[in-house]
């Protein structure tokens, strides 16, 4: 029979659909469409892009030339931008602001790889200190309450760029979805004296039915109430409120795990379209000590369709414990060498 | 410059995005690939389904065979099952209920067409009245707190079968988006003495932005903070909290303008996948008088991806403002009776 379930931190429940049971085994490869066009991310092409805000490259080398390892330039065609004075309006019912903020693209190779599984250790470390340069930097503007960073990776992820990149979106006011997690994590500390995530963390390493990987600084499990089918979190075991403050070692640590749980899930599902979110706390408010930041990552593989649109609530096939038994089980076969050459096309 | 605006029920923002901005005409058809199973829906195929749960058929004509107008039948693989009795279970930091509920499929047509559009006004008066009979009839069972009715048409929105239906998941939970909407509704009266449904109706009749067709009895705009392009919300004009006391000039009228809407829609964009959602107020609980019942259609020609999933927020880049006067201009070109041939194929 099948099973609702409540997500822990905020009240969404999702209904994990035993009639429509899908096992692990059962999901196929997906088959991207090969792009044909020059890849505007690709080193050699840096004047496809806007110019660059910032790019960690080796001395001597000039602004929006190769030389670089990671890229951020603004969006081409960007939700909100920086420039500009914010203001409010307030018409009959209606309230709206104009659209002050930023979109920034955070390219994470030179290479036209598609996913951090590909990539060194090195690598996706350089992109993780990237993710944390931007957090520091744009929380200068005082006007920006939240900086979010995203990845799409795949079509049915909404990626329409195969090269391997995160986003970032900084915007004027705190998304709702993070508001309800905040306040659900505040009433869990009131009632219970600790930290919803951190007691999560606790649980879920005394069970070991969810968890897919753990390192010495992360846990990464398949949540209680997965929303979608090998949906995964990476989260710190040490409570810390705001990715800003992560710490050389954290990175270091967080640049492996991620190599590792992207290298499962491609052999598991060979180009698994996903989304990844970090969940932060805001900035340029009163510190939000209660938070627990963790990234994200949401597989697409089922369609969120009318029932999911209507109630905010998920419907997924696959048990967590039985994607988290079949990802764990998963040893990473090739060796490094071999996974950046597969991943490396000669595209451009 | 891009716009942020808020939507007046809930704490959701939407992006109005002009730099990716899209004109209605920039949209193209959308191809869908023609299935070549027979269809379980189809007059004839009766016994591909589960067993009828009840059908508006000609007396005499006997259950799970030809005869029927609109015919209701359980879901193939239901989320959730009614059988059963309700148990709640809490596991540590874990709550989980078993998946008591209902998942119905609402058949809305003998023949093989795709959309309402396609049908006689009469025929989506049926619809309508199945819709609410369902309605009344699953909230005597008391376990059940939320009636769900849903329509996915098109592959981009989760439709698995081609043949025009709908769907209802009746849930023993109100869903976090109905009480976000109920808590909005509720704050904004507590603040205006009034409906905020009821003042947008007014500020929207007054300004004539924003509406695509207006009736005696609804009005149909697409919302200041659409989430999506074409987004179009379809709303009493009358003061009604739940949709099970429409009464039978409203399901009259109703028919006509949801008829008129889909025509717009697929003169505007051929084989628009859509979502379409009833919000209505919970049943067997304390009475919701200030909800005001409404539909919700989201078409979906822009993917749900990582932004979206992290904040709650969306990006849409087609101006309300822009897809209602585009709506608003074309005129139901084809005679009734060959916009039914074309509907119709020879399909099984």
């Amino acid at each position: 029979m099948s099973e609702l379930r409540k997500d822990p931190i905020v009240d969404r429940w999702v209904i994990i659909a035993t009639e429509r049971g899908k096992r692990p085994m059962d999901y196929k490869e997906i088959i991207e469409e090969k792009k044909t066009q020059a890849c505007p991310l690709c080193e050699g092409n840096e004047k496809q892009t806007p110019p660059e805000i910032i790019a960690y490259r080796e001395p001597g080398t000039a602004k929006d030339t190769p030389g670089w390892w990671v890229r951020i330039v603004p969006n081409k065609f960007p939700a909100l931008k920086i420039e500009g004075e914010l203001f409010q309006r307030q018409h009959g019912i209606y309230h709206s602001m104009n659209g002050i903020g930023a979109h920034e693209v955070i390219v994470e190779s030179t290479s036209h790889v598609s996913g951090m599984d590909a990539q060194t250790e090195k690598q996706v470390e350089e992109v993780v200190w990237a993710w944390r340069d931007r957090s520091l930097d744009l929380r200068k503007d005082a006007r920006l309450k939240y900086i979010q960073i995203f990845k799409n990776t795949g079509s049915a992820a909404g990626a329409s760029l195969e090269h391997t990149h995160s986003q970032l979106i900084a915007t004027p006011i705190v998304p709702v979805d993070v508001r309800m997690e905040i306040e659900g994590m505040k009433e869990y500390a009131d009632r219970h004296g600790s930290c919803v995530i951190c007691d999560m963390v606790m649980q879920e390493i005394d069970e070991r039915v969810r968890i897919v990987v753990e390192s010495e600084h992360f846990l990464v499990i398949n949540p209680f109430a997965s929303r979608f089918p090998f949906e995964t979190w990476i989260i710190p075991k040490k409570h810390q409120h705001d990715f800003g403050q992560i710490n050389e070692e954290q990175v270091r640590d967080l640049a492996s795990v991620l190599k590792s749980v992207f290298g499962k899930m491609t052999i598991m599902i060979k180009n698994m379209p996903y989304n990844m979110v970090l969940h932060t706390s805001p900035v340029n408010l009163q510190e939000e000590r209660h938070y627990h930041w963790h990234l994200e990552i949401m597989p697409r593989l089922t369609l969120i369709a009318g029932f999911e649109l209507a109630s905010g609530y998920y419907i997924n096939p696959t048990p967590p414990e039985m994607a988290s038994q079949a990802l764990r089980e998963i040893q990473e076969i090739y060796p490094l060498q071999e996974r950046i050459m597969t991943g490396v096309s000669t595209y451009v």
